[in-house]
């Protein structure tokens, strides 16, 4: 049975705007995906994007509403800085920061930076990353959250202590739709499967240690010469990605290591940690990023929450 | 001193279109270059824009021309098959496929192709590897084309036997115009520099065994946290890519390298290549395929030279 809802919950970031309402409990009574990303937002305005979207779920006009991804970033809304690891979850949560100029009450919850040699940061994630840790009792180890920029991140003791960062669904976008490989993947129309020998036979090729800027044409010549099928190259391309991103990740951080994905990617992803016999236990990403939220949410607005108990 | 033209060569790729009248001596006594690759030639048709090209140098209408490059493949003018490899490059000039319906006398060279599980195909730098070979009388060691689609082939006793791609070019400026990347070095308006401390940084941390993809997004953040100016990271972004190409070519190809490139990549390549501590002599891309074009040229239409000279 669901209640009326306390909070709104947003995942905003470069390119797709999702929202939850939820209740007390945290179950959700509405739900809006769009495209809705940073781009076309600023254009119309964010105030107006979210109100928007707020009223075709008819949420109540002082709902508040809690916000995670790149609508925090500098080219975003409002900027929320960065909170440097080795960080605390907890700190992302106080470090939320309240949208001037608007009647409903609304926070971006900060990312996580690392400074130094190896530079990084992330928006969005370190929320995942939290609702993860919350679903699975987890304080050490390492979570990958597999996405346009796959995350890595080290916890020691409930602290977020390293991350690295993989371009692999941007740059599989990229060159399954602009590059001279769309032709073999039909413009990026044919979906890379998880059972496709081509698939496996990649992630092992880049787990052996060879280099996939060498091995993408290939794929291309394989279409010429051996009559490699659309679901063949689509199977091959996100295999060398996805291996060459496991074989880098795997070389960097060290533990038992918890999932974050949902659908497809969670099937191409845990496909290929069996196959570099990398053992994992599995989160879907909605529910991690909603209960990451979820929770920031309460900590915002506890009254919120009491009052509805 | 230069005579009239007896040849029109043409180099004829996806992106461009180069036009060289030369006369008996090889000398060029006409020049054109023009972004009427594949694409754009299609529309217009080929024999229209050769045509029109070849007008506005003046060139007589009975002027024989020898094309290589994509005009030859599949989506080209007319479709020269490949040569398989391991291939004395004597048979790609056997193997030039006459135009037909054209009253001008137009050849087009075929390219090289390298079946199984390595399958590869080249075409355009083939002729420029015949010109390198010419050029500098090789008969084996590793020949280094590097651009849009990067080739390194072995040679043994003058034959091209094996051969790997590396998609360096088309990555850099998919990445420098399209991805998140292209805030960093202001959407591709920014040159990478082989003297940058940036590029040398890349090329070593690829040769010492890092995985690019997961080097790429730390350009991103060493902007927004270290200050990285768009001139480093576009020397960044370069030195990981051809840093990569030159640790995977390392471990597949032995010998003496040849490295055929002019200009701006001249030096990346020649920088990174001395970073390897691997010696090379150069060979200006240009005319290595000029003179690979005129060689071909020479052995299709003898009495051509004969008669004038």
């Amino acid at each position: 049975m669901s209640g009326e809802p306390i909070y709104g919950l947003s995942d905003w970031g470069t390119s797709r705007f999702r929202l939850w309402l939820v209740d007390a409990a945290g179950n959700v009574v509405g739900e809006k995906r769009s495209n809705d990303g940073l781009d076309a937002s600023r254009a119309r305005g964010f105030q107006a994007t979210l109100e928007e979207h707020l009223a075709a779920l008819g949420a109540p006009a002082n709902l508040p509403v809690i916000i995670c991804g790149m609508a925090g970033s500098r080219q975003g809304w409002v900027e929320a800085n960065y909170v440097a690891v080795p960080a605390d979850l907890k700190a992302i949560l106080s470090g939320a920061v309240r949208v001037e100029g608007t009647e409903r009450d609304v926070r971006i919850i900060p990312g996580l930076s690392q400074a130094g040699r190896l530079a990084n940061v992330m928006r969005g994630e370190e929320t995942q990353l939290l609702g993860a840790m919350l679903a699975r009792n987890l304080a050490d180890g390492v979570v990958a959250m597999p996405g346009t920029h796959s995350k890595w991140v080290e916890l020691e003791n409930g602290r977020a202590t390293r991350f690295s960062t993989y371009l692999t669904g941007e740059l599989y976008a990229l060159l399954a739709s602009q590059s001279i490989l769309r032709h073999s993947v039909r413009d990026a129309g044919t979906s890379a499967s998880a059972d496709h020998p081509q698939f496996a036979e990649a992630v092992a090729l880049m787990l052996s240690g060879e280099r996939m800027l060498g091995e993408l044409f290939a794929i291309r010549a394989a279409m010429l010469l051996e009559g490699l099928s659309p679901e063949g190259a689509a199977s091959r391309l996100s295999g060398l990605l996805i291996g060459a991103e496991i074989a880098g990740a795997k070389s960097r951080h060290r533990g038992r290591v918890t999932l974050v994905a949902s659908g497809a990617m969670a099937a191409l992803y845990g496909k290929a940690l069996a196959l570099a016999r990398i053992e994992f236990t599995g989160v879907d990403a909605d529910e991690a990023v909603r209960k990451g939220l979820f929770v920031a949410a309460s900590t915002v607005w506890p009254s919120q929450q009491g009052h509805r108990l």
